[in-house]
């Protein structure tokens, strides 16, 4: 009889209209390929080579100021930029250009070099959500799109230490969020209600993804997870964009955040590298109805701090997969203490 | 006035239905990130420690015969299995499982443990092209698709070495395949010509992407590109899939590749990482006539041997985005040699 522990299958993901492959029979292979750097670096407050820390000057000669809690200011070398000239479409199928306008900007969580997002206080989450609230209804104003995303460790890009993230504010709707805007308005469609609102009804019912659970939040490695240990925060009320959290919803957020980070850094004892972002409904919608706010983790570590999972190959050229289950995964995350190691060490 | 080699623009892959933002200005940032490995090691032609060298035995206890030129195995952790059991689909929109059957074969491209794709002899070469074409036809009797790829370089997750791809056959036709079917099969019926068949004949003629131009082949930076130096290999002429190809197109073939990944290696003077895989017209379909075949490269590396581009945070959470523009990856894979730096340096 078939038995998703043990038999390859294939999950949906009604949030993209896409596939996984799920073969969770694979992970009794042994790894023999690359191992990743651990770094296990205790850093100072203050670096004063950190182009990030307070007081310091950045590459394009600008200097920092003596900032506490968080500091936004625009990337140095965006990907964007707020004056682009119009490209006369050319109305060929095969090679269509479309000129774009936007801004990056780079947003320090703390002025304090040693810290990341679960190390920081509770308060200084908090600054952090309120950051990104701000920064979402000042840049929605103008733009389709606000992308607040972070990369976490070397292994995912991050140039810098310094707890950071990013913000990429576009003219236009990308294309994951495009497919999600979709995806969710054909649910509301058909079924009169937000899919990720009947999606975290059904998971906080179930418990079996659950990872963290507070008033307002619920995190669950979903159903149709990706990446060994991808998560999805979701709230577990209706809202639409990240502007509209009240201020208790905000306080409850920093608490989801900090436990869920944490035990991403007990599972295997180090700085656990993702990519993380928000999602909320585009600007400049007729109608938004079907959307939900929720944020996605794509952390790439698969069996312990220095072996992860390389989206390559048959993932690159046919289908997302992977090896344990969500279940699994998130039996994993739930089994870990929700109080950082680092602390527990002191 | 818009310039594309100098402003943010986005540029439309009709082959996926997708975008790329390419942010060409942004090629001048400075890299304080992750270094790459650059593995410069002799190999021997024997390592009595790989378990895919002639005469070895497996992690599985198998031992592989004294096979020269290409051999071909079962996988010893496939991601697939022949025998799974049906699963009785769930009717539940947010929960769906879609039990899978397939198989995971390895294929050795030589029995010479210090070789790679590009530093084979040419009919070394028209042996691997053989065997794809082989394991296409003989798998693609009982499967919807064949998933013929190669993951080369640690950076890519590859765990071995030993020159030598994989072989992913599958009950279902996966996400990405299933997109380009979708796409061709539109064009189509729109131009009544198959796409690619459409583009490598402006490509061809404009030569601005162009990498390497044989008889019956043209690999070329598609205009659509998101890897700095990914590239497409394109049949001149109407085929569908490998195992269709002549053998003047399969000896033809073997140039096409033996000049691509040289030039690729020449770039940085390395061995070139990437993962490369064929896409043919999917098993069992009533109608085909869009499809052309042709290989992807998927190539990590951005400025130089040890410095790579992430697809992390905004391309994760938003979309694919990159810095040189296409056509400044083809000018410089134009301006290196076709005979290999290992060669010259004999
Ligand atoms: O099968 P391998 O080479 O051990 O594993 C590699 O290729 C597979 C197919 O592309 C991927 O799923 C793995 O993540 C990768 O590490
Ligand atoms: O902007 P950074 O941190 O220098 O760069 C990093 O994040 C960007 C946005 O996710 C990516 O495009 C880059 O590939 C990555 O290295």
């Amino acid at each position: 009889m078939f038995n998703p522990s043990d038999h390859p299958h294939r999950r949906y993901n009604p949030l993209m209209g896409e596939w996984v492959l799920v073969s969770p029979h694979r992970a009794k292979r042994p790894w023999q390929g690359r191992q990743e750097a651990v770094d296990r670096s205790v850093k100072p407050a203050h670096d004063p080579d950190c182009y990030l820390c307070a007081g310091n000057t950045r590459v394009n000669g600008e200097k920092n100021p003596p900032y506490e809690g968080t500091y936004v200011f625009t990337n140095d070398f965006a990907a964007l930029m707020a004056d682009t000239p119009e490209a006369t479409p050319s109305g060929d199928p095969l090679f269509q250009t479309m000129s774009v306008r936007g801004t990056s900007r780079v947003i320090c969580f703390s002025q304090d070099h040693s810290k990341s997002l679960p190390l920081l206080s509770r308060p200084a989450i908090e600054q952090v959500i309120d950051t990104w609230c701000a920064q979402s209804a000042e840049l929605g104003a103008t733009h389709r799109w606000v992308q607040v995303f972070e990369n976490k460790g070397a292994v995912m890009g991050c140039s810098n230490p310094h707890p950071h993230g990013q913000i990429w504010a576009t003219s236009f709707l990308p294309d994951l969020p495009a497919a999600e805007d979709d995806q969710q308005r054909d649910y509301f469609a058909r079924h009169g209600k937000p899919l990720l609102l009947d999606y975290v009804e059904r998971e906080a019912a179930s418990e079996e993804r659950v990872v963290v659970s507070t008033e307002y939040w619920l995190a669950v490695v979903p159903y149709w997870a990706g990446w060994p240990f991808e998560t999805l925060l979701l709230p577990r009320f209706p809202v639409q964009r990240l502007e509209d959290l009240s201020a208790a919803q905000r306080t409850d957020l920093a608490l989801a955040l900090q436990r869920l980070t944490t035990r991403y850094d007990n599972v295997f004892q180090c700085s656990f590298p993702y990519s993380m972002g928000w999602h909320g409904a585009p600007y400049g919608l007729d109608d938004a109805t079907g959307w939900q706010l929720h944020a996605h983790f794509y952390p790439p570590l698969l069996r312990s701090a220095s072996v992860r999972k390389f989206m390559v190959g048959f993932e690159m050229l046919a289908e997302t997969q992977r090896d344990l289950t969500p279940e699994q995964a998130a039996a994993q995350l739930r089994a870990v203490s929700d109080v950082h190691y680092l602390h527990t060490l002191e």
